[in-house]
C-alpha cells in the first residue's frame, strides 16, 4: 500500500495515477434508472436519435467512478478525499465497455492561515478512456491535514 | 404534466422547484459503497472523528440525487438536461434523513451561433435540506434546443 500523503508530502505538479473500471451497459442503466432517468441514459435505440448519438453514461456516474477510482488508490491523501467543489467538466460522452482510468495533477496549494493544521489543495483529475479520450475533468479543492507533530520521546 | 422549455421559453431570472427526496443512511451507505468508501460515508463511529462530525453523505450522492430531481420534473426543459459541466459546491454536509429539494434559476442564456438549432444556458441549482440549508449549489451549462418551426400548412 502507497503511504498516504499529508500537506507537507504534496509539491505542485505531483501527479497519481488509479487503477481501471470498466464500465459496462448494466452499471450504465443501473446508475441512470435510480438517479438519472433519460432516454439517452437507458435505451440505446432511444439515444441514437439525441445529441449522445447512443448510449451514454451519466455524467453524474462517471463522477462517481471517478471517486471510486481516487479513493482505491488514485489520490493516495492523508485524512481521506474530502472536497468543498470544484469546476467539472464531460468534454465526451462516456459508452458501454469504457475502461476508465484517473489520472491527477496537484496544482495548488494554500496552508490555511486560521487552521495551521490543514490546507487547501486544488488538484485537477482527468477521467480518461481505453483511447485516451477525456470523458472528465474536474479540478478539485481538498482539505489536506498537515503531518501530526511527533510526541516528544 | 408541465409543458417542456424550449430556449424560446426561457428567460433569465426563470426560476423552477423540485419535488422532495428524502436520504436515509441505509442509501448513503449504499452508495458510498459503491462508488466512495471513505469511513465518514460508511460508519457513524468513525465519521465523529473526522471533519465532518458525523455520517454525511458523499457529494457525488448529493449531486446524484439532484439530478434525479432535476429530471423528475426540477427542470422541464425540452430534449433533456444535457450539462457539458459547471462549478459544483458543498457547502454543508447531507446528513441521514435530509429531506432534499431542488430550487434552480436560469442565470443566462447564449443562443449558439455555429448551431441555429439550440443555445447554451447556464442553470444554478441549489440543493437545500428541510431547515433551508445550501448542501449543494451546482451552475450547470446546459444545452437547450429551440422549438423546432411547425410544417407549414
Amino acid at each position: 500500500m502507497t503511504d498516504l500523503l499529508y500537506l507537507d508530502d504534496l509539491t505542485v505538479g505531483q501527479r497519481f495515477l488509479s487503477g481501471t473500471h470498466q464500465l459496462d451497459e448494466a452499471q450504465i442503466k443501473a446508475f441512470a434508472g435510480q438517479f438519472d432517468p433519460q432516454p439517452f441514459h437507458l435505451d440505446d435505440e432511444a439515444a441514437k436519435g439525441t445529441l449522445f448519438g447512443g448510449l451514454a453514461a451519466s455524467g453524474w456516474h462517471t463522477a462517481a467512478v471517478t471517486m471510486k477510482l481516487l479513493v482505491g488508490g488514485g489520490a493516495p491523501i492523508a485524512g481521506g478525499i474530502i472536497g468543498g467543489g470544484g469546476e467539472i467538466k464531460w468534454p465526451a460522452p462516456t459508452r458501454p465497455g469504457d475502461l476508465l482510468q484517473v489520472e491527477s495533477e496537484i496544482v495548488e496549494i494554500v496552508p490555511s492561515k486560521s487552521r495551521p493544521d490543514r490546507g487547501m489543495v486544488t488538484m485537477r483529475s482527468q477521467t480518461k478512456n481505453q483511447n485516451g479520450q477525456v470523458v472528465q475533468e474536474f479540478a478539485a479543492k481538498l482539505v489536506v491535514p498537515r503531518r501530526p507533530a511527533k510526541p516528544e520521546a
